[in-house]
């Protein structure tokens, strides 16, 4: 993203986290491999196409890492490797139901799956993943653990309908833009690292923390991704740069860019953004408006806050190698865009 | 439907059980409407749109009705009125999705959500309907009913799935049809009583007679739906009489006329439904020939078995007022077709 230099920017990583639970991931995609089986051959063959396509499971990754942070037992509790095989399946239900809603074409670097099965598929793929996660958090036994999955998702719903219903909203304020990423992606990376910690039977205290780093990770990412949209290639995204402007989606770099131009390009905001009319010229139009106005600058200073807050956030924790890679990824969250 | 006339069929009737069940029913409607409120307007909306043209909530009342034949105490226990709740949520949710599944246009006398508030609205307020029951669950303390409810549910999808991938598939064999029904629907009615039974601490044997009651019962219910798609009204079905033919859907009335008439009418079941190209009038040559081949009456006898069959399973528990309603519910499956 050769528009944006900002100098002090931390150099994160998540391959430190990614090393030290690889173990405890590969139960993971074991139990996920095993659990979106039915002999009905299009489940597998959809859920697959999305799950296998991977990413770097981050929400399931912090479910490991918050029980190991509270609990580095060398066996790791089967119930913590449920739980993340749960807030995986839950995540991906939720991506199937977004692309159809949204109409993505690309979806971690792939074909969207409603593309190729149809949209009824993954309407229908997207229920099974989910009712199989409560299955599987049924196994655990934890009801609270359950009760914060349960709760996330309904969340995640409530604002996936917000941004749904005001998306293409040019008077968006800042804050329902934050209330509606801490809805639709935060809240569940809060919700995987708090139950990872109520799953291995933390004190209130650090199930308390895991969830302020997971909801302050979170914000920070999706501020991260919103920033891609304007500044990555498809290949940073895994998904279309422009996806968002395309769908006259009202993120913070687009909400910025918009209040500081709007003097000179009310005209053209409201024939792109408002009325979804677009030639495909408009998306490089626009994202020269939204680099040149310092908007990009704006929502990573944000992130940056957030980064710092997550971090924060793990202060109560012994100094370790789980918790030392935790604060590896808050900066990671904001560094991927150097 | 005048087409079809069974001389021994039993006059059953809802309205004995629904009378007894009507104090624990509004005690589950109150808590319907304040757990699928919501800040953003639309969900209220449109979860009211559905849940208020309420059709006659068979599957709460089965859950209420099996808790209170278990253990019919005075105060009627919290935990089965919200597991009913949860019960009607789930069912909401797979019909706002199978609305859009299938682009039916009448649900419940009313013009369906989608096409008021949009496919995409009525995807995400089913996610937020479903886990909303979830956290209703959690609620009652009882791991085993959310285990069941959370099985039925992956069932459930499991076995729209399979319809969609199946539902133009003139080979159809009536085992094939009868796994969809039973996944699609009686599952649910299985677990709503099922359910029930559990939450009020009910023995083994009891809690398996109450689930054996609610899939023969969903059994007998699906096969008369199928059955009023080619003889009822819309004011019999809440839904437009011929949208399974119109959508191609291979259901048992279809199959059994396409096998008695395929020597003579292989081109025309080939056009409408293998093909799926349809005019206006051949939803009614294709209910004359689904009625003259007694494909109906066929269906009809099966139902009567499976509502046989539900009652049997009652056997056990005194004969008291509600099994007496249970059983007239079973006799109503069917006698709604007289």
């Amino acid at each position: 993203m050769d528009a944006v230099t900002v100098a002090s920017r931390p150099i994160g990583s998540v391959d430190r986290l990614v090393r030290m639970a690889a173990q405890d991931m590969a139960g993971v995609d074991r139990l996920i491999m095993l659990r979106m089986d039915s002999p009905v051959p299009v489940i597998p063959a959809l859920a697959e196409h999305l799950i296998a396509a991977g990413g770097k499971r981050l929400r399931p990754l912090l479910t490991v890492a918050a029980a190991r942070l509270c609990h580095a037992a060398a066996a790791a509790p089967d119930a913590s490797l449920k739980l993340a095989a749960a807030v995986e399946f839950i995540h991906t239900a939720t991506l199937l139901h977004d692309d159809v809603v949204d109409g993505s074409t690309l979806r971690r670097g792939k074909i969207a799956a409603h593309l190729i099965w149809g949209g009824s598929s993954s309407v229908l793929v997207g229920d099974f993943l989910f009712a199989r996660a409560f299955e599987l958090m049924v196994e655990t036994g934890s009801l609270r653990a359950l009760n914060i999955l349960a709760h996330a998702s309904s969340v995640i719903a409530e604002g996936e309908v917000l941004q749904l219903t005001r998306s293409h909203d040019l008077s968006l304020d800042q804050a329902t833009y934050l209330q509606i990423i801490q809805a639709k992606t935060a809240e569940l990376f809060a919700a995987a690292a708090e139950a990872g910690a109520v799953v291995v039977g933390a004190g209130e205290a650090r199930v308390q923390a895991l969830r302020d780093y997971g909801l302050n990770l979170g914000l920070a990412f999706q501020l991260a991704d919103d920033v891609l949209d304007y500044g990555g290639t498809a290949s940073d995204l895994g998904k279309n740069a422009g996806d968002d402007f395309r769908e006259g989606k009202a993120t913070l770099p687009l909400l910025l860019a918009m209040a500081r131009t709007s003097s000179v390009e009310a005209g053209f905001w409201q024939r792109t953004v408002g009325d979804l009319k677009q030639t495909d010229a408009d998306f490089i139009r626009a994202r020269d408006l939204v680099v040149g106005s310092g908007a990009l600058e704006s929502c990573l200073d944000l992130a940056m806050d957030y980064a710092a807050k997550a971090k924060a956030a793990l202060s109560g924790f012994d100094n370790n190698d789980w918790r030392q890679s935790l604060e590896a990824l808050a900066d990671f969250a904001v560094s991927r865009l150097a």
